[in-house]
């Protein structure tokens, strides 16, 4: 039976800056990176390649090094561990990787060490979902709702959801879980796009994009605001116009504003009716978010790309604070705690619309989103799932959009694994700082901290300038 | 004038677990440690010797190495700024600090980064300070409203403190400082301690513990519970039998229950009356810890130690949730965000209570609790800071606490600086993994991650067992 022989960790970066992709109010200038964790083993896959898992978490840029050194800490506690024991018992090895009380104290469950652990056990679930043959997807839907519970992290979540209610939760859907597999076989997932609203392009390219959006199927467009109103007014009536009244037009602040701030600013963009606003605030703030929905009202409130854990989520739900719950799959601790959140969501009623984007985030995301309407929710109403358009050429099972009639959607993966096997080619080029386009590059030309700095008139300024 | 020349990081690590100080029911075999940064100037101090700033984090062991390189990343930005400069403008150094978009990610404002901003800071406010010849208090209790104010992090909590309120909270107790400064000096500022009562220790080092507490002037004193109901009830009551029913018994559960166990076992511990149950639940968990409270009811809920940033604690005091705010000098980012945050306690009128202990805590407190006493609360009602008496050897200007008659108390710090500059040879000793300490060690000889895994059962066993 395979066992796992040696971890490997790679810090990738690409250099986004320099064109402006991923450009919003609070994130002007990153550089798209994976701490890229690969679980090798001394087995072989379906197809006769050697077998092994492979998981990462998405920053943007500096720091990726210190995600991946903390994913070295973790990912080591797996080598020698028999593949197929694991397949059998994702909640052991997901308590053996989060066992160690030391590195729990520099969270506890958020920031790096919980990024890291994203990384490591997204590979894990790609190693055994590979050793089983199957989408990760696939390997989710075919478990039964005990195999379900006992691979989520319930801790701390039963004063909101006890093991008995996640279990009546999912033992409703079971006898139904072949015909939803069969509609989304035939139409997809739904998705909608966040290509064309990068903060960083102009209102030609903004434009331009947008009909392209509509063009190719999208229902919904995102677009990111928050930095000067005037500018957010003209941006979304440009929206507004080429999407017109019927398609959705969503607006995402990226965490910019302080509550009562956040509150005038939507009013303000009303007009252009958008679906939700997106990150109005700190993403810590659960009663701001909350004091932010209930004032603007219909338009919805969605977060949760920065929301760090499920007692986090747990607490946006009880207090009524969010109308779309946006997880990401690289923040949370991959499938064991994201099954525990999207049965919180399906307890409270509120639909996943998960974040992605990143790098390999829409690749991961397909997977949550199949299992959740599969096995869970068993509702599409007001689900959509994030897509942008970028570097998925660095992947060997990149994710497929296809316009099926109704709208754009996710193509199910039929690929073994959770889709995050990166091309080894875009890692020896990308790798940070010795790949070679790195080395290569003069490294003023990206996004860099300035030398020096000097502190002048209340704040810091470069001291070149 | 002198500039930042340098910045050098250190892991120093005590072994800390060989003799069960510091265990609870979370954390059981903790290596206290310290990602120590140093400021290094070109200039002199008052006493004609190298001008530096010395500032750490607290860890439990494995992963200081990571919060040292994030640290690292952050502290090289300040190399060539002017300090002068710097103590005019402590707010601009906070936001140099903070700007990074890319390594806010990684947070935002939590986790590693968020540590490792903290001892950058904690060196910062130590260089102004010595620079200024003064204690970080007294720097802090000579400045105006404004100033005061100027350096505090506000944003994310104008919902609930807004500038104009946080001045006025400061101009009402502006008048009176010099008589509760006179006060201090009398008396010290109260303390409380919790070498008693650590989780490893037994029965009769528990009761001789207590004894001596109460020998040397203690009228309180902490026990960890939360790993076996019937040991906690036999230890509470060993404790409250030395204590006697005037004295003050706090109990401290490290996050291990559910919000619906939590009110369950201190309802159990209820008949020995502890002033308050800490840390109950997941320290995430605000709507929960508002439960347990008015479950508890009359004893206290704590909290804090844990708490990430001030956002956590606006809404920790907006939803009633606390009787004791806990802060902690290593975890939030330094005196920049620890002022916020007192001010929001005198607006909610929660009484702040730091955490110490660790390394180097109860030397950063000390200063944080003169100022709040002094410039923000002016009020000693159900104060009391915690002191653990470990690890203040390895300081330069060890904290000193003293009976004065009414119980035991930090003596005001009289040295310049944060009290965080560790001794040299304590460094050249402890330092990990090179350090003549370590270097001599055998590893397996204290807590260390086992070499190899087996899963069986349900959870991961180390192979060797």
């Amino acid at each position: 039976m395979p066992q796992i022989t040696a971890v490997t960790v790679e810090d990738v970066r690409f250099p986004t800056s320099l064109t402006a992709d991923g450009s919003d109010a609070m994130n002007k200038d990153g550089d798209y990176s994976a701490a890229y964790v690969v679980l090798h083993t001394d087995g072989v896959d379906g197809v006769g390649a050697p077998l092994a898992g492979h998981g990462l978490t998405f920053t943007i840029g500096r720091g990726n090094d210190i995600v991946a050194a903390a994913a070295v800490h973790q990912a080591q506690l797996l080598v020698g561990l028999d593949v197929a024991t694991m397949a059998a018992d994702m909640g052991a090895v997901y308590r053996l990787l989060t066992s160690d009380s030391q590195l729990r104290w520099l969270g506890p469950e958020k920031g790096v060490v919980h990024l890291s652990l994203a990384a490591v056990l997204n590979a894990s679930w790609d190693l055994v979902a590979r050793l089983a043959d199957k989408p990760v997807w696939r390997l989710l839907v075919d478990m039964s709702p005990e195999q379900l519970v006992d691979i989520a992290d319930l801790r701390y979540l039963s004063d909101a959801l006890t093991r008995d209610e996640a279990l009546a939760i999912l033992r409703a859907k079971e006898g139904t879980k072949a015909a939803r597999l069969a509609e989304l076989d035939r139409t997809g997932y739904p998705a909608y796009t966040t290509s064309a609203g990068w903060l960083g392009y102009g209102d030609d390219k903004l434009r331009r994009l947008c009909q392209e959006a509509v063009d190719t199927g999208y229902g919904y467009v995102k677009l990111k605001v928050g930095a000067n109103l005037d500018d957010d007014i003209r941006r979304c009536a440009i929206a507004r116009e080429i999407l017109g009244p019927d398609r959705n037009l969503m607006i995402d602040a990226n965490q910019v504003w302080d509550v009562g701030q956040a509150i005038e600013w939507v009013t303000a963009l009303a007009q252009f009716k958008p679906l939700w606003i997106e990150e109005p605030t700190s993403p810590d703030d659960i009663l701001g978010h909350a004091a932010v929905r209930r004032a603007v009202a219909p338009i919805g409130v969605a977060t949760g790309e920065h929301c760090h854990n499920r007692v986090m989520f747990k607490q946006l739900f009880q207090a009524e604070a969010i109308d779309f719950c946006q997880l990401d799959t690289g923040r949370l601790a991959s499938i064991n705690e994201i099954v525990a959140v999207l049965l919180l969501a399906a307890k409270f009623d509120v639909p996943v619309c998960p974040h992605a984007g990143g790098v390999g985030l829409c690749e991961m995301v397909q997977h949550v989103s199949v299992l959740d309407y599969v096995a869970i929710s068993g509702d599409l109403t007001n689900r959509v799932t994030e897509f942008v358009d970028h570097l998925h050429e660095h992947f060997t099972d990149p994710c497929i959009i296809r316009d099926t009639g109704s709208g754009s959607g996710y193509v199910l993966p039929s690929q073994p694994g959770y889709s995050t096997r990166m091309r080894t080619e875009s890692v020896a080029l990308y790798r940070f700082p010795d790949g070679h386009y790195w080395a290569a590059t003069d490294p003023t030309t990206v996004s860099s901290p300035e030398a020096a700095y000097v502190i002048a008139g209340g704040k810091a300024t470069p001291a070149g300038r």
